[in-house]
């Protein structure tokens, strides 16, 4: 039970697992979650203002809560080496503290089973969605907003609770957030804990179910469950035997290495007020072009959470985000397609991101010599399409932000020369590297979880 | 040959040859290239301004060069939640550019040896040290400075001129450098390499002997040869066996998480002019205390480097650094008692430090019960101490900036139970966390260098 190898026996039993006495009526227990008076409301940013809460802060005009808590709307300035655009201005949301993204694991009937949340946030598509047992920042567990204390925070911030399956810093969004990070945990109990109304043990086999359905499992329930693939397996980093991948993982890390040298990008943070390009209404902050996203104000009433009544602003991205992977056998093991992606939110210049990641809005107005690689190729693929469901990004930050995740499988004929910013890499060597942080970007951690559902 | 197991006995053999044929009269060739007329001569601020060349921004007081590249010296404003001290204002280094620290590695008679530099630093003790066959900023080899093009900096720079053993993005020091990074890389060739007279191949065990000896081996060759450890060795990360250190791995990067998310720490870069508590004169810049280190300034004649004069500025720490390391047998395996350690120039807060790190010049002042922890134990072991050599920080950058490495050997007496942000680490999981950036901080690298060494 104690080694790698044996969590990851465990973690294939509990994914083989599509039926537990435990949670027998998951959908009927989803929809009347969903059937609750949860209310979420366009408001203006001028309704948003107030005198104890958020405002526009006189000397920035950052977007900020008066407590300094939460997250703040700053502008960013970047600059960059390589790209169509080589300097902008954008808003970024900013947020320091670490949140705890964390999933109760326990074993029923000899199955890993994982204690999800029925979550009502205000950007969500049907409101509620799945996430992992606790989703608090520090603001929540330390009750700045003097709300009640998150449930079941205790797992994860005091000792001896239980045993750590995994526990990693990833990141979140490096295009909407300012070196935003989160801690990805995973803590095994075996005592009783009690369950409340808006929570159920699931096993891997009925969350592989789950995930075939759009926008049920949310942002942070999909990045902790594939960080937790990433304890069970993956190749060794060390002396062991080093899996059979078309690179080694010598060449991958130094693959990595040399991206970083090759991507320059100077991301500053400057006043929202000197942001170029975008402009601030009564309404809502967007661009001058109408592209890209808004920030816009809600107003919620959700009796469920900590707080019942709130308003708070939101990025609102136009339109739906591509997230596509290409894939394909190379030596009989599954390999991906993966990108070097630089973004100025990122702690490092670049994570690994999805073969392509597009904003279908823009799709329209880019030339066919602009359009990103392998756009073409994963929006034409008929054949070989794996997984092609869309889900939601963090709803407790975004609205209604929505990304296709496709993965289409190539045959023997795709070739294997790639451009720089590209690399194969071998399913299980992604997960080497996810033991890490900020190796693998946010979407990447979601295509790889619907790559073991394969 | 390909596997890191066959590079591991590679290295060791390399390290128990201590003579070599190639390189016979090492103490001599060392001694006639510090025997040449380099020059570098403090010199004040205000000689240091030039019209083409360092000044201080207008706008800002900050220290620059005109061309923008280089470094520069900023202001950073500092806010810890943990510390006696909460919130400071510094100086710091600025450099965004990756510089490549690259050896050329090649069998001569099947034993691997490595080609290092006889390279003059202006900051340097005895101006020589040796150096990677390559340690050039972006500055350097796309040639800003207008000087000669780094020597051998192709193997570096272009496909296919060798194998990859180890490149990974390391920190520097996080007091002195906001969020500076360099390439640490070592390529195996196996054709002819001309070799230039600066310039010596030296086998591992011939380096061994020379890390005896203190400011030979400089910095930048300190963290590309234990990187080069990790290359060849340490603890699986994935589904191999687990090697048994006192804790596991994942325990080890739960504890690392943690501490991340334990320690709030705010570094935001401001104009050197608005930093309280410095003052500028006519010389330097100074803490008002007198304390922590100065920035200076030097003129530098070097007929062996790319450009052969120039003026620059350095930072000037004030007296020696202590950075001591306690080690201890736990089960038959040697384990290292590190530190989560916090500092403002780190990309993520927090990076594995010695046991104590601490400036000896404010050792009068501070009051026993401000001491460090464990700083009293190292300086006062008698016993068990494995490695005691004043090795110099980048010559490049600070001036005649000397460390005290120590190593002791605890006994079974030393207690297991260590505070919050101390773990035991035994010494091939150490190796396996450093072949990823971020880690090890630079002092801890050194000191793992070291213990390999004992």
């Amino acid at each position: 039970m104690g080694t790698p190898a044996d969590l990851a026996a465990r973690i294939t039993a509990s994914a083989l697992t599509t039926e537990s006495r435990v949670s027998p009526y998951i959908d009927d227990w989803l929809a009347e979650k969903r059937n609750q008076p949860f209310e979420s409301t366009r408001i203006t940013l001028d309704q948003l203002s107030e005198p104890d809460g958020w405002h526009f802060a006189p000397d920035t005009g950052n977007l900020e809560h008066r407590s300094g808590r939460f997250f703040s709307v700053s502008g960013l300035h970047v600059q960059a080496n390589h790209g169509h655009t080589r300097e902008w201005w954008q808003p970024i949301l900013v947020q320091r503290d670490i949140a705890i993204l964390g999933i109760i694991a326990k074993e029923f009937d000899g199955v890993l089973h994982f204690l999800m949340q029925a979550k009502m946030e205000p950007g969500n598509l049907h409101m509620v969605q799945l996430s992992p047992t606790v989703q608090a920042t520090s603001s929540n567990y330390t009750q700045v907003h003097r709300g009640r204390r998150a449930r079941y925070v205790e797992y994860f911030t005091e000792p001896g609770m239980g045993r750590v399956l995994v526990d990693v810093l990833q990141s979140e969004q490096g295009a909407w957030f300012h070196l935003k990070r989160n801690r990805n945990v995973v803590v095994e109990v075996t005592g009783d804990v009690p369950v409340h109304e808006d929570f159920c043990w699931l096993t891997l086999g009925q969350i592989r179910e789950l995930l075939k359905l759009p926008n049920v499992m949310n942002m942070d329930a999909r990045t902790v469950l594939a960080c937790l693939l990433s304890a069970g397996g993956g190749a060794p980093a060390g002396d062991g035997p080093e899996p059979g991948g078309l690179h080694t993982m010598t060449e991958i890390l130094s693959w990595f290495t040399g991206r970083k040298g090759h991507h320059e990008l100077s991301a500053r943070l400057v006043p929202l007020d000197s942001v170029v390009g975008w402009r601030r209404d009564a309404g809502r902050i967007l661009a001058e072009d109408g592209r890209h996203f808004s920030i816009v104000g809600v107003r919620v009433h959700a009796r469920t959470r900590e707080v019942t009544s709130w308003k708070q602003p939101l990025l609102a991205p136009h339109g739906l985000t591509l997230a596509g992977l290409v894939v394909r056998r190379i030596g009989g093991r599954l390999h991906a397609l993966v990108r070097a992606e630089a973004l100025p939110g990122y702690r490092d210049t670049i994570e690994l991101g999805p073969t392509v990641r597009f904003a279908m809005d823009d799709h329209a107005d880019t030339p066919a010599d602009r359009r990103p690689e392998f756009l073409d190729y994963v929006l034409s693929a008929r054949e070989g399409v794996r997984y092609d469901v869309v889900q939601s990004e963090e709803g407790g930050r975004f609205l209604h932000a929505e990304t296709r995740y496709l993965v289409v499988e190539a045959g023997d004929d795709f070739p294997l020369p790639v451009p720089p910013d590209f690399a194969w890499i071998a399913f299980d060597q992604l997960l080497a590297l996810q033991r890490h942080s900020y190796y693998l970007g946010v979407e990447a951690r979601t295509l790889l979880l619907c790559l073991g559902n394969l």
